[in-house]
């Protein structure tokens, strides 16, 4: 996802923003310390086991600053690591080195703290072949972010947002009128690459659901009793997805139904972030090449 | 904090961008089923006991979508609420009501979270004349909000940039070649209107500190007979800030300490969401006056 | 499509940026010989038989320049016009209506264009249950507009852009290796909510595409004995869409054709403008309510 | 006009918008086929006769995405091609060139349209001194393209925008009052290096343009009758320019009239696009230095 | 110059970028000392005699943070204004008052200084048929109101930047090898609204340019024997500029020349502010209609 | 200050917008008479005698322009510099030596009058240990570059703006009803890193003041005879700041008294430009490596 057209299209312009969200005029305490280009060397280390994930972005806040900066990482996204380890060495302009590594640490800490927590989910459905996928409950400014983040977790994207995916809930379906009304206004108005997702809550709704041929059709909130039966009702007719409160202790239970996908909220806005540090700045006479 | 002009001149650009996020054409899920100006109602409703935060945000959301929107809220930042509690009403155009909800949640949420987890800490300091600070490990193109959270769950903000207050760090004091000489560097190059901080890891450095006339010495990571230490060998010299795995659990013993602050980055980077909800969205006649 | 939210968020950036494209300082005739804030009123005259289309975003040309400026439309978007009718009266500060004309018209005139040109495809079209589709052949920093006058003129919109559809073009293919490879990899690499559609030259592509179960099969600048065979080889395995040299003059024999799309770039890239004048701008004394 | 200062100044915002415009957060259909870097080589050809325009800003668009991106042109901007011709090479990132095609593509093709049409207009002017303008009727947030275009398939540029040059046209001239107060307003207020044109619609106000002592005097809408004698009136006294309705059919007869202008804002708004494509995408091993 | 349209599109952009400047996350001193929206008033003062220019803009500036403030202003732009006069006051939430202050006045001040240096400029020349013109010497990202203010001040604008006007300069002259060679390279480059105009520096070089047929010539740092001779020789086959150390002390001599302009640099880049302040603030308690 | 981060965050961003400023679609001179790239070489020469300020934002003018541009320098910022001498060289495009020359200067000349009109004031003050600092009266998006020019010239700075400093007026104790609650309020706001300061026009207002334990009292346009009075009762007890009608003439008499500040918006917004040139530009062959 993030190759470099990705980068500078997208991501660069949230970079430079979050860079200057830090820095409105200038670096005080670096400045005073650091007057002139000094080169310098940091390692990255981490303070507690998980997956890292974010290094393309770590790198791109300190290239941003300089693009002369030179990384060299030991890890790669994906990578299982633990406290203790050092995961990269950068060196550059110590300014450099300063002045970016708090947002550099803000976005590698977050996006590694969401592919850790990702990873616990995924782990719980490994016996199955069920599908983990994420949701729009994102941090603004950030879901570009935090849905790469999944997907090096192990798990999934759903649509990414308002524009590029249908999903019709239940005041889309109050504001409609039925579940039949609302898959048909749908297929109507919708671009026709778009798959047409509806949430259901009942029964009923299911079958509602399946004779308006929706091509996705969200069980939300259901007993796992409901489920069961609504999965039968479906079989094979539109693919299925689970919601609603899903858990790392719950989540396992759902592996026993036919089913292609379980999503969850709480990949993205309930995961602690993972601890990781620069540590050991010094100077260096010059760069290894 | 968010009186209008923080919001227009430093909230809007975050919060319109957050908004093409999630709309990069048209709502097609929305623009299907209400294709035409329809007014609606909907209820704002608490999932969790908490302290709600960031109301005035999730009401820009729909403001900027449309400012005919209109917002009766039964409660306001700072104020507890609990499962169950219906928290607001938001009237106005139901394309607006569901294109702005996701966006509108995503920040209340979240702003929620760390003011209820933030009172949680101070609620541990109150027999204590010590003061709760927050770090800058936020959120990037967030802290305005997340600071602000702080301050609602009953925190103080410790500088908000890295342009607007000075903290010399050991990578700093590395640089430097001292502390002294790190505070004197700052002293000479800093806007005369910034505080000098310093921060330290042992009680040679913190001597240094008292020496080179620091405003605030930072006492990092150390032990609680370290603490006391450099407690008593400051009196009064300069203000004193207690930072390093500050926990929920720990933070008490430290109200026996006479130190003005601690700073924990936790409460901007590991605060869970407050689970809020939008529910029953129907249609109305007319807006009652 | 042109809902409030679209305009603000979507649209109002490219009006903005239009406008300043034609005033980088001030419009020096206007402001040469109307000093002053002047209340005038002029006509929208059609100059053409055709479909009109863009009324919203010519109003809010003028909408962003004074938000008093008042319109009393006898048309709307989609409406058949004819030439020499009045088509609008736009009534507000002269200055306003000077300045805002040509960028207003340049709107309207091609998005009018679009319509009519799309029209006339899906006219040929309406003895049969094909939609017409439009392509990513847009005018750059115009698409949004572009697709919305395709969807006036009877057309559908496929993909909105990159990211939110997924194509596999001959280039694609030759990159994956083969039909089946690109369909493999496009399934286990997009998001859940995108069907996969691949563009095929051949029988052969045809029968793997099936095979590799596409969601969508583009038949690319195929025969008409070419489709027919691949049409029946197809027979409810995929949807299936025709592309390739389409022309209004060609387009009738498709009808013939059990297929669910035919696309064109075309309706974007070769529409004329539709004629289109404000005329009869005069000074009035106050403004009807 | 493309310098590279006019690139980076004022085309490359428009270039990266529409660039954002496509791909909003990845080019999935590639990614999912190309996951890593991979060298490519691609061919640009000519699908039709006609005049080639836009080679910078083609070049800019693959520039921008990756400034590692190499570019072998076999013709240059101006040169006539022919359908068949392969016009240039590129080697780069394949993701590069597969992601960057269809905005470079929708860029060249309008522009060598733009080209190719004004061209057939100059050729009937040929024997004659008669210079070729342009108009703003050109396409929102698409002018500095679009102008540059005209001047490639041999027209001139008349003002770029309502800024920088001063046109008095039949509203102005109601607001003024008459010709004579609208060009005195004008010279009064307008700064001193503008010329100041009126546009006029009979021979009495033909007189009063000349009386006022206008710069350059716009016959608009005239009869050929009334062009004659309109000029003889003139006779040196002012730069003349004729404007309406004019076509490649009956532009030719306007050479035998002693005038300096004739202008059409059909070059930018009525011309079709110039059919090019990229071809034959396959993976090299190294780039060729 | 100042309508709402360039205020719209050229002014806005600028005065939120010089609020944000001012106001990087909140203004701690005002919402220290008001919590909450009160009402208040505040008095604009001169404090130095001279021509106010600006207003537009200082409204403007409160105008954005809050469209509910109101302004009742005594005196207009270009009126002559003198110490201890009370020219407004501005009614409004006193935050808004507090917190636009300094950017509302910074503009003010600046423009108002200009206005009133030009006119004693102007003043020189007023019993001459001569122009007073300023140049592009003007403070970066301020040239749209320092221009406003030469107008305003009695002056008139030279072009307004390097892409509306043509000035060949010494440099040009050199590159292009003769004033011949670049006042035709011009003539045959420049769309055909602009003047073309050339700076020359002694006698040889006037004749050059008026056998090019220059349309106005800029004699640049002559002697005023030099100028006597130049005037002569170009006598009525170009409009002519004096440039070149121009001071208030010796414009006046100039008057006797038979030249249409003068510029001078110092208009701009030399004015001293005008002293302005606002004083009196003071809570009311409610707005009168 | 003007490290590489400060450049690519807070100043390139202004000054792309100034260089577009001054070039909306191209400069139509220059590219008339250098129609391709051409070597070139000019040198910035002296015009006056001053203190340098600026270079690296001059330099930064070309750089954006083309970062192949080459400089030489022969001073560096604060240099002292005396009328005809040669600054710099610079080597590189000559559409980009001379269609930057205007912004680039208008930057330089701004910046060193304002360090040598700082250097001024500082020479004056120089016996003493008092610093001499700026203020907020700043030209509007100028702050950044002329902060750092007081600096260079020998001056400190005061607060950038309203968010990284505390300042409590005139208006803000009429808000508060006292300097003792205004000074309250403050510190139970602004965040901890903030020094309170409080503006006192009076004794009252200084025992206040000292009372409420203000951090810094500005003694703000008192008789010599205050202020010695207000000097003798603060004594150690808070920093003194010294503001009001401060001139280059009155200044010196201040450097008796026991103050640590003397303030002085005169240093930004009364400084005449120091004057400096382009000259000679000429084609060369080769860049000298």
């Amino acid at each position: 996802m993030f190759d470099l057209i990705t980068l500078k299209l997208n991501a660069d312009p949230l970079i430079l923003n979050a860079l200057a969200e830090d820095i409105t005029s200038e670096d005080v305490s670096t400045n005073s310390v650091v007057p002139n280009e000094t080169l310098g060397e940091v390692d990255l280390i981490s303070k507690a086991d998980g997956i890292i994930c974010g290094l393309p972005i770590f790198q791109r806040v300190f290239y941003l600053l300089d693009n002369k900066t030179q990384f060299h990482f030991f890890v790669k996204d994906g990578d299982s690591i633990s406290h203790g380890q050092t995961l990269g060495r950068i060196t550059g302009d110590m300014r450099v080195l300063l002045s970016g590594e708090r947002t550099a640490l803000n976005y590698l800490q977050r996006m590694s703290g969401i592919a850790t927590y990702t990873n616990a989910f995924v782990r719980e459905l490994q016996d199955s072949a069920i599908t983990l996928l994420d949701s729009r409950k994102t941090t603004p400014n950030n879901r570009i972010f935090e849905k790469y983040a999944v997907k090096i977790g192990g798990g999934q994207n759903h649509r990414y947002n308002l524009s590029d995916g249908v999903l019709l809930k239940d005041n889309h379906i109050g504001a409609a009128g039925s579940v039949t009304k609302a898959v048909h206004s749908a297929r109507a108005y919708a671009p026709r690459v778009r798959k047409i997702e509806v949430e259901v809550e009942n029964l009923q709704m299911v079958k509602e659901a399946i004779e308006a041929k929706a091509d996705i059709i969200m069980l939300d909130n259901m007993s796992y009793e409901q489920l069961q039966e609504a999965v039968a009702l479906i079989h094979k007719k539109a693919e299925i997805e689970i919601s609603g409160n899903i858990t790392k202790d719950n989540i396992h239970r759902l592996t026993k139904l036919d089913v292609q996908y379980v999503s969850s909220g709480a990949l993205t806005h309930s995961a602690n972030i993972l601890d990781l540090s620069l540590k050991n700045l010094h100077p260096i006479s010059t760069v290894k090449k």
